[in-house]
Protein backbone atom coordinates (compact mmCIF):
# COMPACT_ATOMS: atom_id res chain seq x y z
CA UNK A 1 0.00 0.00 0.00
CA UNK A 2 2.85 2.59 0.78
CA UNK A 3 4.21 2.03 -3.26
CA UNK A 4 -0.07 2.44 -4.26
CA UNK A 5 0.46 5.84 -2.51
CA UNK A 6 4.09 6.91 -3.00
CA UNK A 7 2.61 6.28 -6.83
CA UNK A 8 -0.70 8.45 -5.88
CA UNK A 9 1.80 11.29 -4.57
CA UNK A 10 3.55 11.31 -7.95
CA UNK A 11 0.15 11.21 -9.93
CA UNK A 12 -0.41 14.70 -7.48
CA UNK A 13 2.68 16.18 -8.92
CA UNK A 14 1.63 16.79 -12.10
CA UNK A 15 0.20 19.04 -13.88
CA UNK A 16 -3.59 19.13 -13.40
CA UNK A 17 -4.13 22.76 -12.73
CA UNK A 18 -3.16 24.56 -15.57
CA UNK A 19 -5.25 27.18 -15.48
CA UNK A 20 -9.31 28.52 -14.20
CA UNK A 21 -10.20 30.02 -16.96
CA UNK A 22 -12.99 27.53 -18.79
CA UNK A 23 -14.98 28.54 -22.21
CA UNK A 24 -18.81 27.60 -20.28
CA UNK A 25 -19.93 28.27 -17.14
CA UNK A 26 -20.74 24.34 -16.74
CA UNK A 27 -17.22 23.50 -17.66
CA UNK A 28 -16.01 26.33 -14.82
CA UNK A 29 -18.26 23.89 -12.35
CA UNK A 30 -16.88 20.50 -13.40
CA UNK A 31 -13.68 22.07 -12.61
CA UNK A 32 -14.92 23.49 -9.09
CA UNK A 33 -15.36 19.76 -8.69
CA UNK A 34 -11.94 18.63 -9.56
CA UNK A 35 -10.57 21.34 -7.15
CA UNK A 36 -13.21 19.20 -4.41
CA UNK A 37 -11.59 16.31 -5.04
CA UNK A 38 -8.47 17.02 -4.80
CA UNK A 39 -8.67 18.62 -1.94
CA UNK A 40 -10.07 15.54 -0.46
CA UNK A 41 -7.25 13.47 -2.21
CA UNK A 42 -4.88 15.30 -0.54
CA UNK A 43 -5.46 13.94 2.83
CA UNK A 44 -6.50 10.48 1.62
CA UNK A 45 -4.31 10.30 -1.34
CA UNK A 46 -5.41 6.33 -1.58
CA UNK A 47 -7.50 6.11 -4.77
CA UNK A 48 -8.69 2.42 -3.34
CA UNK A 49 -9.53 3.52 -0.04
CA UNK A 50 -11.54 7.09 -1.10
CA UNK A 51 -13.63 4.58 -3.65
CA UNK A 52 -14.25 2.48 -0.95
CA UNK A 53 -15.74 5.02 1.23
CA UNK A 54 -17.94 6.13 -1.70
CA UNK A 55 -21.17 4.12 -1.26
CA UNK A 56 -20.84 4.67 2.95
CA UNK A 57 -21.14 8.64 2.12
CA UNK A 58 -23.25 8.74 -0.89
CA UNK A 59 -25.71 7.79 0.84
CA UNK A 60 -25.44 9.76 3.62
CA UNK A 61 -27.37 12.93 2.74
CA UNK A 62 -25.50 15.29 5.06
CA UNK A 63 -22.15 13.92 3.44
CA UNK A 64 -23.59 14.91 0.12
CA UNK A 65 -24.50 18.41 1.29
CA UNK A 66 -21.17 19.10 2.47
CA UNK A 67 -19.28 18.18 -0.59
CA UNK A 68 -22.22 20.41 -2.62
CA UNK A 69 -20.84 23.33 0.28
CA UNK A 70 -17.26 22.38 -1.14
CA UNK A 71 -17.77 22.96 -4.46
CA UNK A 72 -20.06 26.01 -4.29
CA UNK A 73 -17.11 27.56 -2.08
CA UNK A 74 -14.75 26.43 -5.30
CA UNK A 75 -17.57 27.83 -7.85
CA UNK A 76 -16.66 31.17 -6.31
CA UNK A 77 -13.67 30.96 -6.88
CA UNK A 78 -14.25 29.76 -10.75
CA UNK A 79 -16.51 32.10 -11.54
CA UNK A 80 -14.97 34.96 -10.45
CA UNK A 81 -11.81 34.02 -12.37
CA UNK A 82 -13.74 34.05 -15.54
CA UNK A 83 -15.31 37.56 -15.14
CA UNK A 84 -18.48 35.33 -14.92
CA UNK A 85 -18.80 34.30 -17.78
CA UNK A 86 -20.20 37.86 -18.71
CA UNK A 87 -19.78 38.02 -22.17
CA UNK B 1 -28.85 0.45 -11.60
CA UNK B 2 -25.67 0.72 -13.59
CA UNK B 3 -27.69 1.59 -17.04
CA UNK B 4 -29.29 3.82 -14.43
CA UNK B 5 -26.78 5.54 -13.64
CA UNK B 6 -24.62 5.47 -17.14
CA UNK B 7 -28.18 7.56 -18.41
CA UNK B 8 -27.69 10.05 -15.24
CA UNK B 9 -24.36 10.14 -16.41
CA UNK B 10 -24.97 11.13 -19.50
CA UNK B 11 -27.63 13.37 -18.41
CA UNK B 12 -25.37 15.55 -16.98
CA UNK B 13 -23.17 15.91 -19.61
CA UNK B 14 -26.01 18.07 -21.31
CA UNK B 15 -25.63 21.30 -21.31
CA UNK B 16 -27.86 22.52 -17.98
CA UNK B 17 -25.44 25.88 -17.16
CA UNK B 18 -25.35 27.93 -20.41
CA UNK B 19 -25.37 31.45 -18.49
CA UNK B 20 -25.11 32.63 -14.53
CA UNK B 21 -27.41 35.94 -15.81
CA UNK B 22 -30.89 35.98 -14.83
CA UNK B 23 -33.43 38.49 -15.11
CA UNK B 24 -34.40 39.34 -11.46
CA UNK B 25 -32.77 38.02 -8.43
CA UNK B 26 -35.78 35.54 -7.67
CA UNK B 27 -34.36 33.66 -10.98
CA UNK B 28 -31.10 34.04 -9.30
CA UNK B 29 -31.98 32.07 -6.31
CA UNK B 30 -33.58 29.71 -8.49
CA UNK B 31 -30.38 29.07 -10.42
CA UNK B 32 -28.38 29.07 -6.82
CA UNK B 33 -30.65 26.33 -6.14
CA UNK B 34 -30.18 24.45 -8.79
CA UNK B 35 -25.95 24.56 -8.43
CA UNK B 36 -26.49 23.12 -4.52
CA UNK B 37 -28.36 20.02 -6.45
CA UNK B 38 -25.95 19.44 -8.74
CA UNK B 39 -23.21 19.58 -6.36
CA UNK B 40 -25.26 16.58 -4.54
CA UNK B 41 -25.79 14.91 -7.83
CA UNK B 42 -22.32 14.72 -8.67
CA UNK B 43 -21.42 12.34 -5.34
CA UNK B 44 -25.16 10.56 -6.23
CA UNK B 45 -26.19 10.11 -9.29
CA UNK B 46 -28.48 7.92 -8.91
CA UNK B 47 -32.19 10.00 -8.95
CA UNK B 48 -34.20 7.39 -7.46
CA UNK B 49 -32.09 6.98 -4.54
CA UNK B 50 -31.61 10.72 -4.04
CA UNK B 51 -35.10 10.69 -4.01
CA UNK B 52 -35.40 7.84 -1.56
CA UNK B 53 -33.62 9.61 0.84
CA UNK B 54 -35.63 12.91 0.70
CA UNK B 55 -38.12 12.58 3.66
CA UNK B 56 -35.60 11.34 5.70
CA UNK B 57 -33.22 14.85 5.66
CA UNK B 58 -36.31 16.95 4.83
CA UNK B 59 -37.43 16.31 8.49
CA UNK B 60 -33.95 17.25 9.71
CA UNK B 61 -33.43 20.48 11.03
CA UNK B 62 -29.90 20.74 10.72
CA UNK B 63 -29.88 18.92 7.06
CA UNK B 64 -32.25 21.92 5.72
CA UNK B 65 -29.75 24.33 7.60
CA UNK B 66 -27.25 23.20 5.60
CA UNK B 67 -28.79 23.07 2.17
CA UNK B 68 -29.76 26.90 3.12
CA UNK B 69 -26.03 27.29 3.33
CA UNK B 70 -25.34 26.04 0.29
CA UNK B 71 -27.84 27.61 -1.37
CA UNK B 72 -26.43 30.85 -0.20
CA UNK B 73 -23.06 30.16 -1.50
CA UNK B 74 -24.04 29.64 -5.18
CA UNK B 75 -26.41 32.72 -4.21
CA UNK B 76 -23.58 34.66 -3.62
CA UNK B 77 -21.72 33.85 -6.72
CA UNK B 78 -25.25 34.45 -9.01
CA UNK B 79 -25.55 37.78 -7.43
CA UNK B 80 -21.93 38.87 -7.94
CA UNK B 81 -22.12 37.43 -12.02
CA UNK B 82 -25.48 39.73 -12.31
CA UNK B 83 -24.06 42.84 -10.68
CA UNK B 84 -27.17 42.36 -7.75
CA UNK B 85 -29.57 43.43 -10.32
CA UNK B 86 -29.00 46.77 -9.36
CA UNK B 87 -30.59 48.88 -12.44
CA UNK C 1 -50.29 16.68 1.82
CA UNK C 2 -49.61 16.09 -1.77
CA UNK C 3 -52.39 19.26 -1.94
CA UNK C 4 -50.78 21.04 0.25
CA UNK C 5 -47.28 20.60 -1.35
CA UNK C 6 -48.60 21.77 -4.49
CA UNK C 7 -50.36 24.73 -2.90
CA UNK C 8 -46.60 25.75 -1.30
CA UNK C 9 -44.94 24.77 -4.56
CA UNK C 10 -47.65 27.68 -6.12
CA UNK C 11 -46.67 30.04 -3.53
CA UNK C 12 -43.32 29.80 -3.96
CA UNK C 13 -43.76 30.97 -7.99
CA UNK C 14 -44.83 34.28 -6.93
CA UNK C 15 -42.79 37.04 -6.72
CA UNK C 16 -40.58 36.81 -3.31
CA UNK C 17 -37.71 38.87 -4.30
CA UNK C 18 -37.89 41.47 -6.11
CA UNK C 19 -34.97 43.59 -5.17
CA UNK C 20 -31.75 43.27 -3.16
CA UNK C 21 -31.72 46.60 -2.41
CA UNK C 22 -33.04 47.78 1.07
CA UNK C 23 -33.18 50.96 2.17
CA UNK C 24 -31.06 50.56 5.62
CA UNK C 25 -28.66 47.78 6.94
CA UNK C 26 -31.53 46.99 9.37
CA UNK C 27 -33.29 45.34 6.69
CA UNK C 28 -31.01 44.13 4.45
CA UNK C 29 -30.38 41.95 7.72
CA UNK C 30 -34.29 41.66 7.57
CA UNK C 31 -33.61 39.95 3.54
CA UNK C 32 -31.03 37.78 4.54
CA UNK C 33 -33.29 36.37 7.14
CA UNK C 34 -36.39 35.63 4.25
CA UNK C 35 -33.56 33.89 1.91
CA UNK C 36 -32.20 31.94 4.35
CA UNK C 37 -35.63 30.91 5.20
CA UNK C 38 -36.75 30.31 1.50
CA UNK C 39 -33.44 27.89 1.48
CA UNK C 40 -35.26 25.50 3.92
CA UNK C 41 -38.34 25.95 2.42
CA UNK C 42 -37.31 24.25 -0.90
CA UNK C 43 -36.62 21.45 0.74
CA UNK C 44 -39.46 21.02 3.25
CA UNK C 45 -42.34 23.26 1.32
CA UNK C 46 -44.32 22.13 4.05
CA UNK C 47 -45.03 24.75 6.47
CA UNK C 48 -47.14 22.87 8.93
CA UNK C 49 -43.46 20.34 9.14
CA UNK C 50 -41.38 23.59 9.24
CA UNK C 51 -43.67 25.30 12.59
CA UNK C 52 -44.10 21.69 13.79
CA UNK C 53 -40.16 21.09 13.92
CA UNK C 54 -39.49 24.65 15.62
CA UNK C 55 -39.55 23.98 18.99
CA UNK C 56 -37.00 21.28 18.85
CA UNK C 57 -34.35 22.97 16.67
CA UNK C 58 -34.72 26.37 17.97
CA UNK C 59 -33.61 24.96 21.65
CA UNK C 60 -30.81 23.01 20.43
CA UNK C 61 -27.57 25.69 20.23
CA UNK C 62 -25.60 24.30 17.26
CA UNK C 63 -28.97 24.68 14.97
CA UNK C 64 -29.20 28.23 16.34
CA UNK C 65 -25.53 28.87 15.30
CA UNK C 66 -25.93 26.84 12.09
CA UNK C 67 -28.85 29.51 10.89
CA UNK C 68 -27.22 32.42 12.06
CA UNK C 69 -24.21 31.35 10.00
CA UNK C 70 -26.26 30.92 6.47
CA UNK C 71 -27.84 34.29 7.75
CA UNK C 72 -24.57 35.77 8.14
CA UNK C 73 -23.74 34.43 4.56
CA UNK C 74 -26.78 36.01 3.31
CA UNK C 75 -26.06 39.27 4.33
CA UNK C 76 -22.38 39.64 2.90
CA UNK C 77 -24.59 39.33 -0.79
CA UNK C 78 -27.22 41.80 0.58
CA UNK C 79 -24.63 44.08 2.21
CA UNK C 80 -22.54 43.77 -0.99
CA UNK C 81 -25.61 45.08 -3.24
CA UNK C 82 -26.38 47.75 -1.09
CA UNK C 83 -22.89 49.39 -1.56
CA UNK C 84 -22.72 48.42 2.32
CA UNK C 85 -25.05 51.54 2.50
CA UNK C 86 -22.12 53.78 2.52
CA UNK C 87 -23.69 57.05 1.65
CA UNK D 1 -44.59 32.92 27.51
CA UNK D 2 -46.42 34.31 24.41
CA UNK D 3 -46.59 37.85 25.74
CA UNK D 4 -42.63 37.44 26.38
CA UNK D 5 -42.04 35.98 22.74
CA UNK D 6 -44.50 38.92 21.30
CA UNK D 7 -42.26 41.49 23.80
CA UNK D 8 -39.49 40.68 21.96
CA UNK D 9 -40.61 40.14 19.10
CA UNK D 10 -41.33 44.02 19.02
CA UNK D 11 -38.06 45.03 20.45
CA UNK D 12 -36.56 43.27 16.95
CA UNK D 13 -38.17 46.04 15.29
CA UNK D 14 -36.25 48.55 16.55
CA UNK D 15 -33.54 50.21 15.42
CA UNK D 16 -29.75 48.26 16.45
CA UNK D 17 -28.16 48.33 12.91
CA UNK D 18 -28.22 51.81 11.83
CA UNK D 19 -24.94 51.59 10.07
CA UNK D 20 -21.88 48.95 9.33
CA UNK D 21 -19.30 51.87 9.57
CA UNK D 22 -17.29 51.76 12.74
CA UNK D 23 -14.65 53.88 13.90
CA UNK D 24 -11.82 51.00 14.53
CA UNK D 25 -11.10 47.85 13.56
CA UNK D 26 -12.11 46.32 16.80
CA UNK D 27 -15.82 48.05 16.94
CA UNK D 28 -16.12 46.48 13.73
CA UNK D 29 -15.44 43.20 15.67
CA UNK D 30 -17.91 43.60 17.93
CA UNK D 31 -20.59 44.53 15.23
CA UNK D 32 -19.92 41.37 13.89
CA UNK D 33 -20.48 39.62 17.55
CA UNK D 34 -24.09 41.57 17.39
CA UNK D 35 -24.86 40.87 13.72
CA UNK D 36 -23.90 37.16 15.09
CA UNK D 37 -26.22 37.22 18.24
CA UNK D 38 -29.03 38.76 16.26
CA UNK D 39 -28.74 35.81 13.72
CA UNK D 40 -29.59 33.57 16.63
CA UNK D 41 -32.15 35.85 17.99
CA UNK D 42 -34.14 35.41 15.12
CA UNK D 43 -34.91 31.97 15.75
CA UNK D 44 -35.25 32.24 19.41
CA UNK D 45 -36.49 34.89 20.24
CA UNK D 46 -37.13 34.73 24.27
CA UNK D 47 -33.67 36.01 25.72
CA UNK D 48 -34.26 33.56 28.50
CA UNK D 49 -34.09 30.76 26.94
CA UNK D 50 -31.15 32.15 25.24
CA UNK D 51 -29.65 32.89 28.65
CA UNK D 52 -30.35 29.39 30.54
CA UNK D 53 -28.28 27.71 26.77
CA UNK D 54 -25.61 29.48 27.62
CA UNK D 55 -23.99 27.25 30.07
CA UNK D 56 -24.13 24.49 28.19
CA UNK D 57 -22.77 25.40 24.88
CA UNK D 58 -20.32 27.99 25.95
CA UNK D 59 -18.53 24.65 27.40
CA UNK D 60 -18.29 23.27 24.05
CA UNK D 61 -15.41 23.94 22.31
CA UNK D 62 -17.57 22.64 19.00
CA UNK D 63 -20.14 25.39 19.67
CA UNK D 64 -17.49 27.84 20.36
CA UNK D 65 -15.87 27.71 17.33
CA UNK D 66 -18.98 27.64 15.40
CA UNK D 67 -19.61 30.77 17.41
CA UNK D 68 -16.49 32.67 15.79
CA UNK D 69 -17.28 31.10 12.39
CA UNK D 70 -20.48 33.34 11.98
CA UNK D 71 -18.44 36.04 13.65
CA UNK D 72 -15.77 35.63 11.30
CA UNK D 73 -18.24 36.03 8.26
CA UNK D 74 -19.72 38.84 9.47
CA UNK D 75 -16.65 40.33 10.18
CA UNK D 76 -15.73 39.82 6.57
CA UNK D 77 -18.80 42.21 5.37
CA UNK D 78 -18.28 44.86 8.23
CA UNK D 79 -14.86 45.02 8.03
CA UNK D 80 -15.11 45.36 3.43
CA UNK D 81 -18.22 48.08 4.50
CA UNK D 82 -15.44 50.00 6.56
CA UNK D 83 -12.41 49.91 3.22
CA UNK D 84 -10.62 48.06 6.16
CA UNK D 85 -10.41 50.86 8.32
CA UNK D 86 -7.05 51.33 5.92
CA UNK D 87 -6.55 54.93 6.69
CA UNK E 1 -15.70 33.10 39.07
CA UNK E 2 -17.54 36.21 38.58
CA UNK E 3 -15.21 38.36 39.59
CA UNK E 4 -12.65 36.53 37.18
CA UNK E 5 -15.27 36.81 34.26
CA UNK E 6 -15.70 40.38 35.09
CA UNK E 7 -11.86 41.04 34.69
CA UNK E 8 -11.84 39.23 31.38
CA UNK E 9 -15.09 41.08 30.32
CA UNK E 10 -12.69 44.23 31.16
CA UNK E 11 -9.82 43.42 29.41
CA UNK E 12 -11.66 42.33 26.18
CA UNK E 13 -12.91 45.91 26.26
CA UNK E 14 -8.77 47.06 25.84
CA UNK E 15 -7.07 47.94 22.19
CA UNK E 16 -6.47 44.72 21.04
CA UNK E 17 -7.21 45.57 17.30
CA UNK E 18 -5.89 48.95 16.27
CA UNK E 19 -5.42 47.75 12.63
CA UNK E 20 -5.71 44.90 10.27
CA UNK E 21 -2.60 46.02 8.24
CA UNK E 22 0.57 43.87 8.62
CA UNK E 23 3.82 43.72 7.72
CA UNK E 24 4.14 40.21 6.28
CA UNK E 25 1.60 37.62 5.10
CA UNK E 26 3.19 35.43 7.68
CA UNK E 27 2.25 38.26 10.35
CA UNK E 28 -1.17 38.38 8.60
CA UNK E 29 -2.26 34.90 9.58
CA UNK E 30 -0.81 35.13 13.00
CA UNK E 31 -3.61 38.20 13.31
CA UNK E 32 -6.53 35.48 11.80
CA UNK E 33 -5.73 33.34 14.22
CA UNK E 34 -6.35 35.72 16.90
CA UNK E 35 -9.35 37.01 15.65
CA UNK E 36 -10.15 33.45 15.61
CA UNK E 37 -9.66 33.30 19.08
CA UNK E 38 -11.40 36.61 20.12
CA UNK E 39 -14.27 35.02 18.24
CA UNK E 40 -14.40 31.96 20.99
CA UNK E 41 -13.63 33.78 23.82
CA UNK E 42 -17.03 36.46 23.43
CA UNK E 43 -19.05 33.62 24.80
CA UNK E 44 -16.27 31.82 26.68
CA UNK E 45 -14.56 34.73 28.42
CA UNK E 46 -13.38 32.73 31.46
CA UNK E 47 -9.63 31.57 30.18
CA UNK E 48 -8.88 29.44 32.91
CA UNK E 49 -12.10 26.93 30.91
CA UNK E 50 -10.83 27.85 27.75
CA UNK E 51 -7.10 26.41 28.87
CA UNK E 52 -9.37 23.59 30.54
CA UNK E 53 -10.74 22.29 27.08
CA UNK E 54 -7.99 22.70 25.05
CA UNK E 55 -6.60 18.95 25.41
CA UNK E 56 -9.75 17.93 24.82
CA UNK E 57 -10.99 19.29 21.47
CA UNK E 58 -6.75 19.12 20.37
CA UNK E 59 -7.47 15.49 20.00
CA UNK E 60 -10.31 15.79 18.16
CA UNK E 61 -9.38 16.20 14.16
CA UNK E 62 -12.70 17.37 13.46
CA UNK E 63 -12.52 20.31 16.35
CA UNK E 64 -8.46 21.09 14.64
CA UNK E 65 -10.21 21.29 11.39
CA UNK E 66 -12.87 23.65 12.15
CA UNK E 67 -10.63 26.10 14.22
CA UNK E 68 -8.53 25.92 10.48
CA UNK E 69 -11.37 26.54 9.08
CA UNK E 70 -12.46 29.52 10.76
CA UNK E 71 -8.62 30.97 10.77
CA UNK E 72 -8.91 30.81 6.92
CA UNK E 73 -12.38 33.08 7.06
CA UNK E 74 -10.38 35.85 9.02
CA UNK E 75 -7.59 35.56 6.58
CA UNK E 76 -9.64 36.05 3.42
CA UNK E 77 -10.18 39.10 5.28
CA UNK E 78 -6.64 40.38 6.74
CA UNK E 79 -5.26 39.44 3.28
CA UNK E 80 -7.85 41.51 1.29
CA UNK E 81 -7.43 44.61 3.91
CA UNK E 82 -3.63 44.38 2.91
CA UNK E 83 -4.14 44.55 -0.84
CA UNK E 84 -2.56 40.60 -0.74
CA UNK E 85 0.64 42.02 0.30
CA UNK E 86 1.35 41.90 -3.39
CA UNK E 87 4.29 44.76 -3.46
CA UNK F 1 6.84 16.30 25.45
CA UNK F 2 6.77 20.07 26.45
CA UNK F 3 10.14 19.91 24.97
CA UNK F 4 8.57 18.88 21.52
CA UNK F 5 6.02 21.05 21.74
CA UNK F 6 8.58 24.44 22.21
CA UNK F 7 11.04 22.90 19.77
CA UNK F 8 7.48 23.01 17.44
CA UNK F 9 6.42 26.38 18.48
CA UNK F 10 10.03 28.00 17.64
CA UNK F 11 9.62 26.31 14.23
CA UNK F 12 6.24 27.91 13.70
CA UNK F 13 8.18 31.15 14.21
CA UNK F 14 9.98 30.54 11.16
CA UNK F 15 9.09 32.36 8.06
CA UNK F 16 6.93 29.83 5.78
CA UNK F 17 4.78 32.61 4.35
CA UNK F 18 6.83 34.86 2.56
CA UNK F 19 4.15 35.57 -0.27
CA UNK F 20 0.96 34.72 -1.59
CA UNK F 21 2.26 35.07 -5.31
CA UNK F 22 2.53 31.48 -7.44
CA UNK F 23 3.46 30.86 -10.75
CA UNK F 24 0.60 28.91 -11.93
CA UNK F 25 -2.60 28.23 -10.17
CA UNK F 26 -1.46 24.71 -8.88
CA UNK F 27 1.48 25.98 -6.95
CA UNK F 28 -1.81 28.02 -5.42
CA UNK F 29 -3.60 24.96 -4.43
CA UNK F 30 -0.47 23.40 -2.49
CA UNK F 31 -0.24 27.03 -0.59
CA UNK F 32 -3.64 26.47 0.06
CA UNK F 33 -2.92 23.14 1.18
CA UNK F 34 0.15 24.63 3.30
CA UNK F 35 -2.37 27.50 5.10
CA UNK F 36 -4.94 24.91 5.94
CA UNK F 37 -2.22 22.78 7.63
CA UNK F 38 -0.62 25.33 9.55
CA UNK F 39 -4.53 26.60 10.68
CA UNK F 40 -4.51 23.31 12.29
CA UNK F 41 -1.02 23.21 13.62
CA UNK F 42 -2.16 26.10 15.70
CA UNK F 43 -4.16 24.39 18.08
CA UNK F 44 -1.78 21.22 17.84
CA UNK F 45 1.38 21.62 17.82
CA UNK F 46 2.40 18.86 18.15
CA UNK F 47 3.41 17.02 14.99
CA UNK F 48 3.61 13.40 16.63
CA UNK F 49 0.41 13.89 17.55
CA UNK F 50 -1.15 15.32 14.07
CA UNK F 51 0.14 12.05 12.84
CA UNK F 52 -0.89 9.84 15.10
CA UNK F 53 -4.52 10.85 14.02
CA UNK F 54 -3.85 10.78 10.39
CA UNK F 55 -5.05 6.99 10.19
CA UNK F 56 -8.41 8.07 11.69
CA UNK F 57 -9.87 11.08 9.75
CA UNK F 58 -8.33 9.99 6.56
CA UNK F 59 -10.80 7.14 6.99
CA UNK F 60 -13.53 9.55 8.32
CA UNK F 61 -15.62 10.96 4.67
CA UNK F 62 -16.88 13.42 6.21
CA UNK F 63 -13.53 15.25 8.11
CA UNK F 64 -12.13 14.88 4.08
CA UNK F 65 -14.76 16.86 3.19
CA UNK F 66 -14.16 19.34 6.01
CA UNK F 67 -10.56 19.58 4.75
CA UNK F 68 -11.34 19.94 1.37
CA UNK F 69 -13.53 23.20 2.50
CA UNK F 70 -10.72 24.84 4.57
CA UNK F 71 -8.80 23.93 1.67
CA UNK F 72 -11.61 25.62 -1.11
CA UNK F 73 -11.09 28.79 1.71
CA UNK F 74 -7.94 29.29 1.25
CA UNK F 75 -7.84 28.84 -2.30
CA UNK F 76 -10.57 31.86 -3.18
CA UNK F 77 -7.67 33.87 -0.89
CA UNK F 78 -4.59 32.74 -2.84
CA UNK F 79 -6.35 33.02 -6.18
CA UNK F 80 -7.69 36.45 -5.17
CA UNK F 81 -4.10 37.56 -4.59
CA UNK F 82 -2.58 36.76 -7.53
CA UNK F 83 -5.09 37.65 -10.40
CA UNK F 84 -6.38 34.47 -10.59
CA UNK F 85 -3.45 33.98 -12.84
CA UNK F 86 -5.24 34.93 -15.83
CA UNK F 87 -2.13 36.07 -17.87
Amino acid sequence: MADNHDAKAKDSRDAWLPSLITETPQEGFALAITLSQKGVAVTQPDAEMRKEKRPEYAQDPDSLIAVSHVIATHFQTVAAANGYWRE
